[in-house]
């Protein structure tokens, strides 16, 4: 190919953002359809690879919820669930790292190095990056955990050395079990604990609405007052509640910016970055 | 517990072994029964922690057969071997892939883990460590795989920072697709690769045999040329031979000593390295 | 501003390039227009820090004509010139080394740090980088000279702590005096030194031409063979034979590429990098 | 040449003094005839190489008023001064600026360097090391500065790598422009954002006079109150002003010493350190 | 020698106390029949070796008593003692450095270098280790010294490099003059002032007793309280009264444990170190 | 005290020596009155701190004569000498190393500290700097070694921390057994070993005469070649032939230039190093 001028000056315009995020961490929950649709996945592996080379530290929290219960059903096994929550017993909890560790994690892995990145899977047992313990609730949902420590100093040494992590919801318990905990929550506790610049969860949705049907009330920034409220008053759809719930946990922990951004949308990473707006919902502290 | 003057006799001969092999990087292909029974695992793994901690640097590479083809049979696919080699379609590549790098491989992380150890789990598609094509021959194997290239930088990096890392028999194509790549041959290579000091084979009988059936025929020490013949002229069983072809393999790639020994023995590993004449067979230049 | 996708998909296309030139060291001879219209001025520096922030390592050198006439005439001296090259006695050494060091190179400095660049403003008297002796020829054409010794050392140092160096053409001689040295040729000689992947020499024109006149017969990549006959048979004019002359020898010090474009067009710089076919005439070996 | 014991003796008394600077970094303020006469330009720049050679970390700041007047007056400009401070508009701020850093500063640059010491030229622009606004007062003196921010890290990177920074006394305003700051202010004001050991300003007079026409009343220690007495109750000739001011800002900002020392006698920088009475005028807090 | 499995199993039993004392300083205390034993020298040093190859820290403070005694007489000097101090005139302080630094300090280090590591000898004059002032008490002992001050500068370059320091009690006064220093009580200041984990005292009984002539009053533990209390008394003899003001020293100073031990029991700093319950008495705070 | 201009300018003329020998090693021989006499003891050893503040990495080697004598007949032993080398039975050598390790060196490290250097004391025991073996002749002398292998690492290490290694001429056997070795020969070795720049050996005598007896016949310069002829010419006395045959071990070894000078005369080795013509006789290549 060869740049025409007015590509060039777009090229340009990158710059200011360059600048702004030049060694800064920023911690992408890898989820929804951009992880489903082949053309989302090499696109979206690929922009984290520019991020990496433009000089910021970018590292991928991913879950795996439709291969999960694929493989389950495979295995003759129904998927249940509990208010969104995966009832996770000992057979579905090593059908989890299976798919997430074995499957999602090296597809992930070998898309960001098919790009010229240097890309390396983790699960949360891997130097014990995330322990846990059995999550309390009303109801016994099996091996869903809580994270209770995070050992984040392999991130450090991988990112030091030019590597970009690309970690699994799996974490360990004090016996050795595994459990499965959620990936919207461990990146926002994750982006806390790393010290990141941003948070940045992609979704199927454009943003944070104060009514999901009327497009007109996406809400552009919120802070983590109003995020709490909206998931107090019920304003924020179920599924979408982990996710601002670990935008609010980031944001209390330090991370000046979380956003909930459309990952269906192409290049919505970049569009997030490289602008001063910003797509989808900001939420602050 | 307390050390008698005896028992602290026994630490005090362990030190001339110590200081041999001090820095010294020890590759270790781990299998067979070893990897099955839940005694034998713990053990292993609390011994490689040991060498790690009295200086040395253990680095574990392992397959998974037995729960691989259990895992088919649960998905109602049936196994297919020819000439020992499993036949693998693009399902049972998928299956193969979940299992290895999934499940037995973050269960050797985690107990090595357990044991105050920092284990970090990669299948050769991290960083790209394990680069293959497929395996050509007379009968299609479908997603089996030849290792064209070894990127180990990822390890050392690793190893300096004091990790040990466990890695699983796949590999990645030039096209992103996986490959089922033979455990005992990639660490044969691997030990070449890296400047291993030391290869060790775990494997379920005592070494090789000149005749299988007569214990009295063990061999204590083989020459690369003697392994060879002994391929050659059919001697060799068919369970044994990728392992002695990986003992040559390193050997003439530069690695001093590849040793074939008993895996069920606990302990084995240690009474390997920490002995002059060591356990099993050993396999030198 | 907001990215919309078809300008981040602008920005994903300079990936290849951006990791081609990791870390790669670029030498640029900057001058001709696109160091005195204002415009170009902002354009071109900005392009630097560009570069930089996305991994590579820029290196500019100048030299200054109109400023050094004007300042000349403005002092009541006659500028003279023997085939193009100017007659230096010790009073026009004075102002050459005073408009150079002191006015054109902190204007560049200057720019680039307006832009978020780290620039440090160097002549060749710094550490010692450029040593000379008074070039010999038919003409004496007084304190020009040609350099013996390129110290690299302050380069080294200054761009593995981040930092732009920005190079003005004078040199030091053995008893401290000053030398007016061609810049091109200092350009071509410090990229071949400092082992730099590139240079590229930002001229007025668009490449090299057979025919001047005859905008057709541009060629866009030339031997050094064929760069050499074109000097020797009188097809290159005057003002372009000591930038060919650089090419030439930069690329045989072992430089793969060197590069004329036209400094005049906007973006020129990013068109060159960021393109397989690249603009102006590239003289490669 | 041959040592006789008698100066080998002298050699041995300088001792105490390499010890009490050794790493230490010591800011001087070179000035006055010392940057004017030939033989003082040689003896001083040799000193401080000498200075660098037995472990100290030299750093010289200049300004050049003879100099810069006298090409005012080539250019046909009347060189005009509001209280001792220089008028200076845009066109005497090039003027300004090109003799600064493009002639007196390579000058010092290059003596040092036949010295065999490796310094390097710096002005305030060069990564952004002085940056100004202007300077508010009853009459408006152009484009004569106010230093708002010092950004040393330029500095300690050449002296860790054994360069010793020559420094003139220009800055950068917030929109790229020029600005003439005191070079007296800036040395003290640098010695203290460094975090120097010492501050040395040479003149062309013996020290501090409670009256300069009588020889006797030379101060030999001024505590800063005393200082700063002296200039308000007018005993401080106008020129030595800024150079009293720069001692007390130094000192006020945690140098232990600043000494007003002669620089028209020769090895007045050696006597001044390898002493206990020192020489001239020492201010401390 | 090959291993048992009996044998390994033992090994693996030290796994936990090398990873609770993995990169820690312990500061050993050698003398009493340990140090004159030829079979005992050769088993402590040995033990020393081990020590540092399974990744701790250890130090060597050592005495000299019978020797110096020895080498006295064979120069017609009677050894005079007050309250079991050695009256050290200047006559005896040369010939107890000359004991101390030159043979039975250079004796350990050759026996440590001849199990394979790497120690090297100092006095308390090296690199200014020990700074002691003339003791005051109601005799005048001569050169007996109190240390005023620890260097230990030296042994953290050396312990960082991997070598093991031997320290003879010998300190340096304020004009040069020797001093002859208490062993015990320097090796329990140095623990503190090293910040060691572990003060460890080899004697030449099983520990601390509340009778000593009735072996069943062996104290296992005592706090620093309890150990000044035995003290004052009367309780411990007055052999042991320095080592366990030695211990209480250092426990004091920031050491969390210091063990009172057999030393004439083979493997006794073994059975101390890779154990729960410890053998000896353990001071705590 | 205060430095006179003519006391400055002697300081300045050693700048070029000191340039010349910056960062460079210098073994200095340390033996003869320079070691007796006490004012020439505190004079050399101030000499030695202040080439180490200057730049340069002086390391002292020292035998000890007549200390050894004297300790030897208080013990009642008669010194014995064949063809200039002492009969060293195994007391003697017991008494040799208690007296150099113990009491020659801990002086010349005290005297150094004193001056504020950092001076550590080692015997070639320590970290097995110089192994040896008995030396053949045909007089058995008992512990007499000749040096077999020299591991300079220990010196290097201290070296490039700050630290003047003084080592004592003491070796270590294959069986732990101490050997008396030449330090002259040792000095000779240790240079070419360690890579010095030069070797300085301290005499009683101005240097090497052609004619001892006839002062006009000193000889400034020599070969190698001239030296060894001199030797087998029977013109050297017999003290000064190990001087002699060291300085050629070093030059053969690659050390530039080896000095035999007059340790008697006050600051000798600085009028060595600081000049020119040097004094004493210099054998080089």
């Amino acid at each position: 190919m060869a740049y025409t001028p007015e590509q060039a000056e777009i090229l340009v315009q990158a710059l200011p953002y360059i600048q702004r995020y030049f060694g800064k961490t920023i911690v992408i929950k890898y989820g929804g359809n951009a992880m489903v649709d082949d053309e989302l996945r090499r696109s979206v592996t690929r922009d984290v690879v520019l991020l990496q080379f433009v000089g910021m530290r970018p590292l991928l929290v991913h879950g795996g919820g439709p291969e999960i219960s694929e493989v389950m059903k495979r295995l003759g096994k129904e998927p249940t669930f509990v208010r969104g929550l995966r009832v996770t017993d000992a057979e579905t909890m090593e059908i989890v790292e299976m798919v997430l560790a074995g499957k999602t994690n090296k597809g992930i892995v070998s898309l960001i190095n098919r790009h010229g990145g240097k890309a390396v899977g983790l699960s949360g047992k891997d130097a014990n990056l995330f322990v846990a313990e059995k999550a309390k609730g009303e109801v016994d949902l099996g091996f869903v955990g809580k994270v209770t420590k995070i050992n984040p100093e392999i991130l450090n040494a991988l990112m030091a050395d030019g590597y970009i992590p690309v970690i699994s919801s799996v974490a360990i318990g004090a016996e050795g079990e595994s459990y499965n905990i959620n990936a919207d929550h461990i990146a926002g506790e994750l982006a806390a604990a790393i010290g990141a610049e941003k948070l940045i969860l992609l979704t199927d949705v454009r943003g944070i609405y104060d009514d999901i049907k009327d497009e007109s009330t996406l809400r552009s920034t919120l802070t983590v007052a109003d995020a709490q409220g909206m998931i107090d008053s019920g304003k924020v759809e179920s599924g979408m509640i982990p996710k601002v719930e670990a935008a609010i946990t980031a944001v209390r922990g330090g991370v000046e910016r979380a956003h909930v951004i459309d990952g269906t949308t192409k290049y919505s990473l970049l569009m997030e970055i490289f602008t001063d707006t910003g797509i989808g919902t900001m939420i602050t502290g």
